[in-house]
């Protein structure tokens, strides 16, 4: 490499990280409490095949949205009670927890990306009808974060993809293995739980940057 | 600067890397739950000035340990019973939390160097004998690594830097503004909080590695 193929390297190597610093990009940060995505059996089972739910509030992400309805997740050390259920119904019951709350609750949940359930952990959920134990079901949700496909155009980036995202202060850090989800359906948000957050004091709405 | 200091800059700087990938940067981890140092002044007022506290166990800092004898933190809006008294006592009072325990508490305590209390949170604490109400003591005590000088020079770095810390896995993150904190009573060890542990799903005596 001679000398000017230097300065033009080093040149866009510059450029690309002034990019970086200036804004463009900024993902907005939201963080997810311990919630219940259910079957429609499951719904059955625990408030009774008559009730019919209702929507408490609309989520970021388009067509999703939380329940006015709250269970009580019961595990062999611990209860988590007034647990949010979001809609709508799945395929199959998946329950999303901390690694603090699978502490308290005394259940080994792995770190599992959404929807990949097979050999997850088991935990009871109890509502006001009846309660049920999932055979499996309890994961920890992999970091990710959700992007349309112009947002990941922008950034290079693709699905399934996994990327590092930055965040700045006193207790800043650099989240790997950031999941990147990919769909005409999502909105720019990057989803953590509740210990990722507060291990770099963010709050709702505060903004990250991938790296 | 010419072709030949170039190629040494280079050289060095990929033998860095090198070093840093070989291992030979690793920290083991030790995971602080909430705790409290208390002064004499405040020992007496907790657990009577007649009271002689027993050393439950030593820790792994030299000259560091912990007593049986344990303590109660009240809040606004929330108490922990059972947190652990360190050793020996200190000059002045302080209370080291998690994120998550100052949002149960009800306290917003800053991050915090240890010993840097001024204007830090207030507290109450309650013993078998009395209680006391801190004007401030209570702080999240900034990620940190002990080290001894020979680690540091080892290292190249020096009391009081900032540093980042990588850790591997499928919550595998980099902790920026890890603080150095050298001394010849120190061992080497990265101490984080509960938050910061279960963000990166870290346990005791796991591996940290200086980036």
């Amino acid at each position: 490499m001679d000398k000017n193929q230097l300065v033009a390297l080093i040149t866009e190597m510059v450029i690309k990280q002034l990019c970086a610093n200036s804004g463009t990009n900024k993902i907005p940060v939201a963080i997810s409490n311990r919630h219940v995505h259910l079957s429609q059996e499951d719904m059955n089972r625990l408030f009774g095949a008559n009730h019919s739910f209702k929507i408490f509030k609309n989520l970021s992400q388009p067509g999703q949205f939380a329940y006015e309805e709250k269970l009580t997740l019961v595990g062999p050390k611990g209860i988590f009670e007034n647990v949010r259920i979001l809609g709508p119904a799945r395929p199959k019951t998946q329950v999303e927890i901390s690694v603090s709350d699978g502490i308290k609750l005394g259940v080994k949940a792995p770190i599992r990306d959404s929807g990949d359930l097979d050999q997850s952990a088991s935990l009871t959920l109890m509502g006001p009808y009846g309660s049920t134990t999932l055979p499996e079901g309890a994961i920890i949700a992999a970091r990710h974060i959700h992007m349309h496909p112009s947002d990941a155009a922008r950034f290079g980036v693709k699905d399934k993809d996994r990327i590092s995202v930055k965040v700045p202060g006193a207790r800043g850090l650099v989240y790997n293995e950031m999941l990147v989800r990919v769909s005409d359906n999502y909105k720019l948000e990057m989803h953590i739980d509740t210990d990722e957050a507060n291990a770099a004091y963010l709050k709702n709405n505060d903004s990250a940057e991938i790296v």
